[in-house]
């Protein structure tokens, strides 16, 4: 006999929120009870689960009280808060900010490449960013049987990563734009930054702030994630990241160079071919690769146009693209929840 | 004295046509009569050039009688057909189609980085690829003084550099598409080819065909020019080219590896700065960085982002953006016709 969980969703009025909600119902995750939570702001907004009105409420330290599992959508800030307090209550938190992924005794999760380390956790998890999750889901399999010795990633990432607000901006801009009025950039690259751009019929290669090395935090997000899901520091690992006019879906131009030596891009293709939660989409001839546009709403991590590289036998090219909202946010939460169940660590 | 040249330019009507009647002008390259030639289409229509109204005619062999430089940017096929009638005729063809770019009798030229190879044409001069030309000039000053072994770019490139139509589709589909109509793509990727695929809100991760070893013949003409002007076929070079909704301004996301040691990401930062034709834009702490958006009409390239790799000391990370129509294709072909003017070749 299958358990159910009290689940809470904080930020469930969000963007990660609603797929959230979406991903537990359509993946039939085993509930008890929803608890739907959120800022002082959204409470009171009803949403339907199931076919049930649920009210969300304001997120507080008792709100946890006889919750088994929280997953957390809110912001930094939030989690920082709220996390304690909830474990402190008996629950398991899967947060899915920045706020403690760096932690060493917080394990950070994609659970096709390291759901083992779940069984350190001390109450909370953490998710990955968006964009390190579905490359490094997308590296695991070749690295596993491979090795990774290098990585250098640009990106290509979508506005929803920055929330509802970059989403309206893109899309109010490019209309302006495209009716010849002035345009006024009032949230991208970065809401709480000094200066805002154009991102309608744009490339911006800033995400998150600036750090003292001069690698954004996006990127330093990237580097340092990616070390920490592979357990391996010696690794080399390099991102560059851009933000673009695209709704959904987050789009990388991604080079590695493996370890052993023997692999070609057909043994590359067969491998990701045979990987879970992979889709290879890869026939130059027929013009076959991953697009953003047809990524948004899917699972899978899509990969194509793979190449080996001209001149380093063991190195090769790809092109990963991933729906940002779901394997990079919503459903690798809820993937994380179900090896919890899994591993019997939710109890 | 400076003696005047009689000019023609082929492909007078088209987007880049326009840019070096615009440049010639601008730059007051020395003309003592201008001739303006298209296919027999376009033939006919009016342009104005420092105050003169000029009739476009049909390019024809004789077309080129007493012509001393032709500019030619109307399409590999024309190139082929009607340099040589204009090499026999006297004149020097700078060709901005790539036609002859990989011809071993061909100089392929970045004035900045190769103008001594000018003095080995037979005739014809080609103007490299719009996404070439932009990052090996970016990159001169630094192999210079460093030495260059491994390059490894994305793109993030313009559809203006696939022509008007583009440009039009770009926009049409971004306005279906804030209207919730129905899409119909029919010219991008690539219009000869078999699909099309939505432009407006996504990524596409194809610029021109495939070849056999599934690059793509934009990423091959990055890969081969680049070792072609730079004269060292042993550099590494790999390319992934991707089409944005952007109409003007291609930026790349660049990473090299220098031979010598002792480069850093300052030093590197002074370099660009004081070298002719870059304006770096390169300071994180005001978010200042190059942006596609601003590069339109510009000429020149626009360096930022530059980070020194935090695992190999001669590795160094820049973001490239310039004006794909200018510095790209017009500029370039007569800052080409500069240097055969102050090489005393253009007779």
């Amino acid at each position: 006999m299958t358990k159910n969980y009290n689940v809470a969703v904080l930020g469930a009025t969000g963007a990660v929120g609603e797929q959230m909600l979406n991903t537990l119902d359509r993946l039939d995750f085993p509930i008890a009870s929803l608890k739907l939570l959120s800022s002082k702001r959204s409470a009171g907004k009803k949403i339907t689960f199931k076919g049930e009105e649920l009210t969300v409420e304001e997120a507080k330290p008792e709100s946890f009280e006889g919750i088994d599992l929280a997953l957390f959508s809110a912001g930094g800030s939030v989690s920082k808060a709220l996390a304690s307090e909830a474990v402190k209550r008996g629950a398991i938190v899967v947060d899915n900010t920045s706020a403690f992924r760096m932690d060493k005794d917080v394990p950070l999760i994609v659970p096709e490449v390291n759901e083992h380390a779940l069984k350190e956790h001390n109450g909370i998890i953490a998710n990955p960013n968006c964009s390190t999750i579905q490359m490094v889901a997308a590296l695991a399999p070749v690295r596993e049987r491979f090795g990774l010795n290098k990585l250098i990633v640009s990106t290509y990432q979508a506005v929803s990563g920055a929330g509802s607000e970059a989403i309206d901006e893109m899309y109010d801009q490019s209309r302006q734009i495209l009716d010849g009025q002035e345009i006024d950039p009032q949230v991208l690259p970065v809401s709480g930054d000094k200066k805002h751009y154009q991102i309608a019929f744009n490339a911006v290669p800033q995400i998150d702030v600036f750090t003292d090395n001069g690698f954004t935090f996006e990127e330093m997000k990237m580097i340092n994630e990616t070390k920490k899901i592979m357990e391996d520091e010696n690794m080399s690992v390099a991102a560059t990241c851009v933000r673009l006019p695209v709704e959904t879906g987050h789009s990388e131009s991604v080079y590695i160079e493996v370890e052993k030596e023997g692999l070609d891009a057909d043994k590359l293709r067969r491998i990701l071919a045979d990987a879970p939660g992979i889709t290879l989409q890869d026939d130059p001839s027929q013009q076959l690769y991953p697009l953003a546009s047809d990524s948004k709403g899917k699972d899978d991590i899509f990969v194509g146009r793979i190449r080996q590289d001209l001149d380093e036998k063991n190195g090769f090219h790809m092109w990963i693209v991933a729906d940002n909202l779901l394997k990079g946010a919503a459903l690798n939460s809820v993937q994380i929840a179900f090896s919890l169940v899994k591993l019997g660590l939710l109890k």
